[in-house]
């Protein structure tokens, strides 16, 4: 089985060994999903880097931020013979009741001028901060809209994880606008711009028993407060959608409508992406969707790393019929793959 | 133990038996969780109705709004030897995979001069309509803002249970604003007017694994568009309030700051009311919250019914100290009690 990706041959373009730890005592574990933009005549990325303590036999450990703590972080460790911890999963335990995530991300910047070679900056751009923000930040998507870069990733803190909104017009100074949308949610999207004299997001609530990973639209007269919540994609059974969804990259303005790419698990929890078309005046009207997944694990970086089979995008840029896809691959690394729009459109139902 | 609550000697004040059926072939199973407000020298309440086919030994059956089907629902009826259903609760089931609620509820209004006795219209005032809305709508909030009634209320469909807001000024029409807070989410207050020239509002979240049912806030400039959500109350271990807690009542503005009347359940599943303080110009702040349960569910009309051990306030009117507060009781009916907003202050820690 084969996909519509034209994958790069220096792939991967970043990997954990590329990134500088922001802090002594932590290691990258994973460079993954970056968000992209153009910006001075340079292709830029977003990544969200990943780190923590390496789990050992005698204990596990959770990086939390705390303003009050030396470096602004705290590092919660629990020895493996402790009767309150249940650890049965490398990505979190949980603790005298209460939960906690073995890796703390945070966004870093990377510039290339051909978009293959990047160089990644040796510091964070934006950590997180704040009670809602305590587990760091991830999954960034960036939408420059009337000039400015917006900035909508997931927060996680003890309390869950939500979407937030931050801005930069220069990329070192970042104004934070709160959380946008409340948990559970994540993967929010902003379109570049307003259709119909509104705004208008993509995100992903988490329901359970009624509901499931759906995709959501929303509206706003200002970005920062949002309404008329409409559900407007589910998973197929049967698919590579099957299981849940969530959107990816911003969506790009094409003649037959809004494309966006989206991610889509099936029950063996294998991450495919693959296109959604959205009417271009009401982006709540669904008028295609794609058949077989545009990209799926297909290499080695792609199938095997920190969760293995999986390719997951938060941007993409367009040149014509061709689409600049980075994405992450299993939840470790950066890859970039060339796709055809018109390619994309044909397999489209 | 006993409580704070002075209940009116002819509790129940409603009962289903009190409470037309909306359409034949469907029975009465709850009347319960009003909103209350004054109008037009009248108490009024906005009650929830439960309506529903009761389940026998062949079949179960869950009622569904669908404008094609006559008189606007269909039931889905399903056998119990189908091998597709998982029917463990009286309260939903699952059929080839999609949930169901074996009850639909809609908004009654009920009018009182004394506030002790109710006549309830014949029809809905509100019913469900739209994707968002066809498994019905309950637990109403009723907050007058500006001269107009706002109504918050949980909207419940196969995508999720979320906060939608209607209004209305006469209270024979109504302007529908959509869905303002997305699922997993429900027990959506609007505060009586602005605060620091914003809107405000109490939401509840419901988030698994990290976070959990916790109370938020959030901002609005326009009573349609929310963000800046913060988590800002949270159950306590070993209290009547320990396992998950909601929003209940709109805030009363008392000179101490905002008295916000809310449930807490405990392990066993018991709801109990109690209050919180919120500060006057920042009521993300907690100022206090009661010690021990304002109302627990205590006598038989509050321990026995559809859900048993149930006290659930939507509602409640203030004069001077007094505080006059309608209720659920175990899901099936409604009462009545006197409450001292002082004594409720010299509850709070």
């Amino acid at each position: 089985m084969t996909d519509l990706a034209h994958r790069f041959p220096n792939n991967p373009l970043l990997s954990p060994a590329d990134v500088m730890p922001s802090r002594p005592g932590l290691g990258v574990l994973g460079v993954l999903n970056p968000a992209v933009f153009r910006f001075e005549d340079k292709i830029w990325l977003l990544l969200r880097v990943a780190e923590g303590v390496p789990a050992d036999s005698d204990s596990v450990s959770a990086p939390v931020l705390d303003p009050d703590a030396p470096d602004g972080m705290r590092l919660v460790t629990v020895s493996r013979d402790d009767a309150d911890l249940v650890s049965t999963d490398p990505r979190f335990f949980v603790w005298r009741g209460e939960s906690y995530l073995t890796s703390i991300s945070h966004f870093r910047l990377a510039a290339s001028d051909d978009g293959v070679h990047f160089v990644v900056e040796p510091g964070p751009a934006l950590e997180g901060r704040g009670d809602s923000e305590r587990f760091g930040i991830d999954d960034c998507r960036v939408t420059a809209i009337d000039g400015c870069f917006y900035l909508a990733y997931t927060a996680v803190s003890p309390d869950g994880f939500g979407i937030c909104l931050a801005s930069t017009d220069d990329w070192r100074t970042y104004e934070r606008h709160g959380m946008v949308l409340p948990p559970p949610n994540k993967d929010g999207v902003l379109f570049p711009g307003q259709v119909s004299g509104s705004y208008v997001a993509l995100h992903r609530p988490v329901s359970q028993g009624l509901g499931g990973k759906f995709i959501w639209l929303a509206w706003s007269p200002d970005l920062r407060h949002w309404g008329e919540h409409q559900c407007i994609l589910r998973p197929r059974s049967d698919r590579w959608d099957s299981a849940w969804i969530g959107a990816g990259a911003p969506p790009l303005r094409i003649p037959e409508g809004w494309l966006e790419i989206y991610h889509g698990v099936d029950a063996s929890r294998r991450y495919c992406l693959g296109a959604v078309l959205l009417d271009a005046d009401d982006p709540s009207k669904v008028l295609g969707r794609s058949r077989d997944p545009i990209v799926q694990p297909l290499t080695n970086d792609e199938r095997h790393g920190f969760f293995d089979n999986v390719v997951f995008a938060d941007g993409a840029l367009a040149n014509g019929d061709e689409l600049i896809m980075y994405y992450g691959a299993a939840d470790e690394r950066v890859c970039g793959a060339f796709l055809s729009i018109r390619e994309i459109l044909a397999g489209l139902e």
